[in-house]
């Protein structure tokens, strides 16, 4: 019989809150035969603030053994910028070589994107995750001082380009349209642009039936907001992928819809999803926070594990109960997941 | 007698035609006392492919004896990525020292947003123009092979940064909202992100009338999308400004409307002004760009050289320009230049 031995990270703010959801509707959508099996990882700011610690050796040892992470979201004002992104999520990211970070973006019927017209929107953002300028490499010399140099180095290998470039042109081949955009800034980042923008042109020798397109990030912004039907499979860099994915969040109806999965496709370490929203502490605890986005983020997890027929029904059941949500009153976030969770069912 | 001595770089493309309406308004807004000289220098791909040159030493040195440049723009397809780049623009802007990288956003009247709703948008980017990623600090080990690392560096100083967020307080400062957002990524960034962070904080207490705010870039992307009326004066480091520029750019109806000027705010050089377009190779000779994006520029220049009412009296006839032109064929890049002349003269 089937097994899935999940780790949940809930985190801090909306955190837990989303996660109860995601773990509602996973139950729900799972055929009785596979047995669901969780553990949850007091991890985030409270941690923090209680012990010190951000991800004891013990734990991430620990977080080794589980099939994948579900995780709600990391953070929380009190705790100084940095701590809990490099010494948690950056963390685990950079230990299970989650290389791929997987953001797709869809625009839901109803859903209120800010761009008029409402073009059609369906790409996935293919982000490194293990690369680029989040690599903590970097410093600060006389610090504090009117005399202060501060470095940050971005880090590219062919070895970390390769393989997402790879993975990224694997996809394209897989979906309908076949198209690949490169993202970078190669004309002013010129050493890491050019080993980025070689890999990706002999790979594409590889790859006849994908259509492949080069941008540089400025000009992507543009298209993002102007034509963003265009896209099919982006392939960037991880800060230039922070960022698009934010913008790719905010134009398909915002963050609160917005999944990603951190992902090692070698399967030598679980991969792990999670919202590409924070934390909220403003609505945190008020049953207000959408949890859909991390509801997608448990399709992602199911696909990445076999499910592929369970995360289509997820997908579908979204995308229909916001077909069907028009002019019907706000829900609260476990009402979301009610219905999702009766929606993945039947 | 007044006068001013203006370099002019058109460069390749449509760089001609629009720097040749950008001159026709400035000689037509300038008071019949002051004397404008200028002086053309050939500079871009052509000059490139010609003679293999990108920004000669001699002219470097002839360049900083104007008053001011202006520049069309930069770059062709038939030349390597980054050779202009860096060997023109961003030498220029580094040589003279362009620290301030001023760049105005402004929804005028019956240009096409992509965003629905036309949200009112009038803010100014001060982007960092001589530090951050586009130093040139980097290189790569092994490069073609399978073991190639390849490196960008970010170079943050305290004298740098101090100097473009001193300007920025001073510009938010000066304007009716008084209100400046910092955008950087300091929870991943942490090295430059701390420096920017601290300085911004030290300089706020100097201008206890201005508001301030901050904002990771990839939250920022979102606003511009959802709440572009939240801005006032954003600083910025080099990279984020480039990014966010172009953004602001297509919200706000296009490059086409989008000026910039790389000021020197010591006048230890000449500062230069150009749109933040390019070279638009396909429609190039065709009499089709929008030039307002040049003529916008040379408002910031006039303003830059104290030229108040005038740079003033551009700005209001572009705006009266746009709020007429609902309905009306497109016209040439001619008939815009030829428009707006009319209007400033008059
Ligand atoms: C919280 C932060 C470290 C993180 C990132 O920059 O990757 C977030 O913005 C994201 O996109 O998942
Ligand atoms: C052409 C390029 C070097 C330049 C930049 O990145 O600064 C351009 O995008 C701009 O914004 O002026």
């Amino acid at each position: 019989s089937r097994s899935i031995d999940l780790a949940v990270i809930p985190g801090d703010g909306i955190g837990q809150e989303v996660v109860t959801q995601g773990l509602k509707v996973l139950n729900a959508v799972l055929p009785s035969d596979v047995k669901l099996e969780t553990k949850e990882y007091d991890l985030g700011a409270r941690r923090w603030h209680r012990t010190g610690e951000t991800l004891p050796d013990a734990e991430l040892e620990e977080l080794k053994g589980h099939d994948a992470i579900l995780l709600g979201a990391i953070g929380d004002p009190s705790v100084p910028s940095g701590v809990l992104e490099r010494g948690l999520l950056l963390k685990l990211r950079f230990a299970f070589d989650h290389f791929v970070n997987l953001r797709p973006s869809k625009l839901f019927p109803n859903t209120a994107t800010p761009l008029a017209g409402r073009p059609e929107i369906d790409f996935v953002v293919v982000r490194e995750g293990t690369e680029g300028p989040y690599t903590g490499n970097g410093g600060s010399l006389r610090t504090g001082t009117e005399h202060e140099v501060a470095t940050e180095v971005s880090v590219n290998t062919a070895y970390g380009v390769e393989r997402v470039v790879r993975d990224a042109f694997a996809r394209a081949a897989a979906r309908p349209r076949k198209k690949l955009t490169l993202v970078h800034k190669n004309n002013v980042l010129v050493y890491a642009g050019h080993l980025w923008k070689n890999i990706f042109d002999t790979v594409a020798a590889e790859y006849p039936e994908v259509t492949t397109d080069y941008l540089h990030v400025d000009a992507a912004t543009i298209f993002f907001v102007t034509q963003p039907e265009r896209f099919d499979v982006i392939v960037t860099d991880n800060l230039f992928g922070d960022i698009l994915t934010d913008l790719a969040a905010a134009v398909t109806g915002g963050i609160g819809l917005a999944a990603s999965g951190n992902i090692n496709p070698t399967g030598a370490f679980p991969s792990m999803f999670e919202p590409v929203h924070g934390t909220a502490p403003d609505i945190a605890g008020q049953g207000k926070a959408d949890p859909t986005a991390t509801i997608l983020s448990v399709a992602l997890l199911l696909r990445h594990l076999g499910y592929e027929s369970e995360a289509a029904r997820i997908e579908e059941a979204v995308s229909a109960d916001l077909a069907e949500r028009e002019g019907k009153a706000a829900r609260s976030t476990d009402e979301i997941g009610d219905a999702l969770a009766v929606r993945v069912a039947s």
